[in-house]
């Protein structure tokens, strides 16, 4: 399970059609052990669509004592620690830092969050998933509103650090392009 | 279980501008104690677009042995567990059947989730977190051949059970709606 | 394990003398099988005592677009589903209603945690985890401010339901009453 | 994915040879919503082997102050409340009481764990848990001392509730039979 | 959300009457990624006040096989890792060791609780929280006995490590100080 | 609690004849701090028997599109990540690889798990854990065609890195000694 051969898997690598989480046909936690720990960044993005009904009930539940956004920017926060438990072939990751930020956007409610680390593994899943989680919360205090509220547009803005190198996405999401209007 | 003392929960409903979820501008767990325990089901979608090279490697990565839609769909399941974790606000929920579909169609990877329960309030976060879970866990198996891959569509197809009545969402979702090809 | 006896332990019932967690001398998860589920709620109380720093520092850091107490009440309903995970003996319980205050007071921060279920077993140490779990937030984001905060007074405030009956505390703690000002 | 049709997973029946677990040849957490919840209690077994050494460490390691079987027991108890983390299919269930055995036997550490609830579906994954993980514990604190440790015999020893009836173990597992001393 | 600037978050560092775990008024996880690791332990200090019957419980319950101070020793060792599920804004910490001690005192039950780890962030918190976990246990095994029980003069006693310097707490709580007998 | 003594925790190390998780009788965990951290790598294995009825309904379940030892290897990988939830005086281990194989042999399903970290402890209890949860999940799926079913032969097979020095299990278990047919 190394890029090293040792002894309990001496496996060679995977052929170039094959998905880095698996080797030979079979899923695996990737083996990065024998890679150093660097500092690595992974913004995310995700909309929450709003019809009628449910940004009415957004704007009159905005108050200066609880913000459902910002309950939203708490939940996404917390899931970014709770990554590993969710995608089974996640590496555990010590996020040290995150920063969601939860606005409401004509479009409609707009998530991004920025996760940063030292390991020898990037953080793109911890970013999506705080943001995904930060959008299910949204849904959630709103869906006695309305029941036809989507989460849209997860998708990855840019990451730096590792051996991949950085990346960042186009200014509009696939979903975006194909519609006249904000995502 | 408010500011004023009351034996059980004696508070008037909130008034219509004020999310469930809030009293008095303040986020709680809404009170369901005094509701019956009734059979609800939920079903939730969600879509992963695919770049041409994330089609080409699933399509390449799929194998008798441990095919990748397979790995979404069983942490799909397990995280229809989670809810209650990642969702601050709602209740604990002891599920009673979780069915988690992962398709590979011409538009994307389909996720379809449906949760069962009998309890006092709604399945509808568990069906989406599961749908949800499992389209990170899609990104998670392609994201090494494409940086590209966007996670959409994650909406409510379908509700019975609940004072609320059942619900089933129109065929295509906003989205969809927008655009030529499906969703 | 049982209030009756059964095949996989028929011991009697533990001595007046002996704690009920433990039979013979061994702790146990108490057998709750054969009591009927019924209506519960149970309030507590924690304090976080300021030091002056501490308390500038809350002051400066209240803004209505995330204040600090809003935090660690999210945190509070988040930690009351987390009871059975911290309490090694303590129940799994479906919590179906949870409501934390969190308030400054002249003697410190005051969180109040309602919590509410229907089940075979009370609640009350649900409503002190929450309490606690705020408690411990407020601390987390003060302590840059001032090393000597301190969290007292976590209490019981008030039970109903469950067989041993209703209670009420008195209105000051015990530390309350050996001090002359608030608690 | 119920056992009345129903619009969401209108399947027919399992066929005989199929695995409840499954459903079209696809994993699924089995559908127990229509069930009645009932009294249902499952006690099950481990064994941890110890090589002399190991033995002899535990012997000098046990003390009235805190007793390593105490941990392991512990262990097991608050294990049988993760049981729906770790089995990716089943349901999350309201343990209502739990009990574990640890105690030092000629043929090496004897676990075992009685579980109850009332629920649609039993706790034979939570006794089973509870005592593999009571083992590992046990396996754990020990493992400085010998490297040969062996956990063996997990098997549950009866059940009782449900409709599949009650079960009895015949009084020696599998390994015993085949062995002459003691599991 | 960085020390330094960096593309995804390149705001200023928060003024000076800004909490820490806030930036522009929102809460966020503090960016520790560019802090080296280094060693540090804190510990804290915990009390549970014993009204008579309750005190007559615990003596009553102590014994050999099983101590009640045991298995709250051993959940606030469990408690230390649990920390970043509980504290919103708290980093996952890989803590290196811990050390729970609960002891029976004439002022009632004392726990104290030492973590260690090597990190860029500080421990402080791990150790509040075994120290109020084991705490809480206590209570739970009490609480049968005595509705009146109280968790007070939760606080750190000292911490070394970290570039805010060592700390040690005087030996009197802010509680202690304001009353005649032991806090 | 450190191998060099400190302020907090100034005790000498634990007699010879003393468990290492234990310091005066007391348990704690073990404190590493001033450890390394190294390459470590640890291989487990379990089996399950199969009485001839749940050999049956495996091979009949077995099919291209969700094998049931593919849940199970899944399973093993993400209960890697649960070790330090479940093993009371374990740390936290940030896993860097995980291979779980699940096969079908004459003698039962065998389970093997590599785990490797880079980590001042090594990894064998989380090698060992992924092989039970991986056994607990096979049986849970063949639980319905046999009570009969049994997990045992749990052990290392292997461990490289640490000081203690590399390990290689003998090929046959304890278990596997006393009888004629494979373990």
């Amino acid at each position: 399970m190394a890029d090293a051969p040792h002894p309990a898997s001496a496996h060679p690598e995977p052929a170039p059609t094959e998905l880095t989480h698996f080797r030979d046909g079979l899923p695996r936690m990737v083996d990065v052990t024998d890679k150093a720990a660097t500092t690595r960044t992974a913004t995310a993005e995700a909309w929450v669509r709003l019809p009628p009904e449910a940004r009415a009930a957004l704007e009159a539940g905005t108050n200066p004592k609880g913000d459902p956004l910002t309950v939203a920017r708490l939940a996404g926060l917390a899931g970014s620690k709770r990554t590993a438990d969710l995608i089974l072939l996640c590496h555990p990751i010590p996020v040290t830092g995150a920063d969601v930020q939860v606005t409401l956007e004509d479009a409609g409610v707009r998530i991004t969050a920025t996760v940063r680390t030292t390991a020898p593994t990037g953080v793109e899943m911890e970013a999506l998933t705080a943001a995904s989680v930060a959008a299910l919360n949204v849904y959630d205090m709103l869906k006695a509103a309305s029941k036809a509220l989507e989460i849209t547009g997860v998708r990855l803005l840019s990451k730096t650090g590792g051996k991949s190198g950085d990346y960042r996405a186009l200014q509009t999401s696939q979903t975006q392009t194909a519609r006249t209007e904000a995502p």
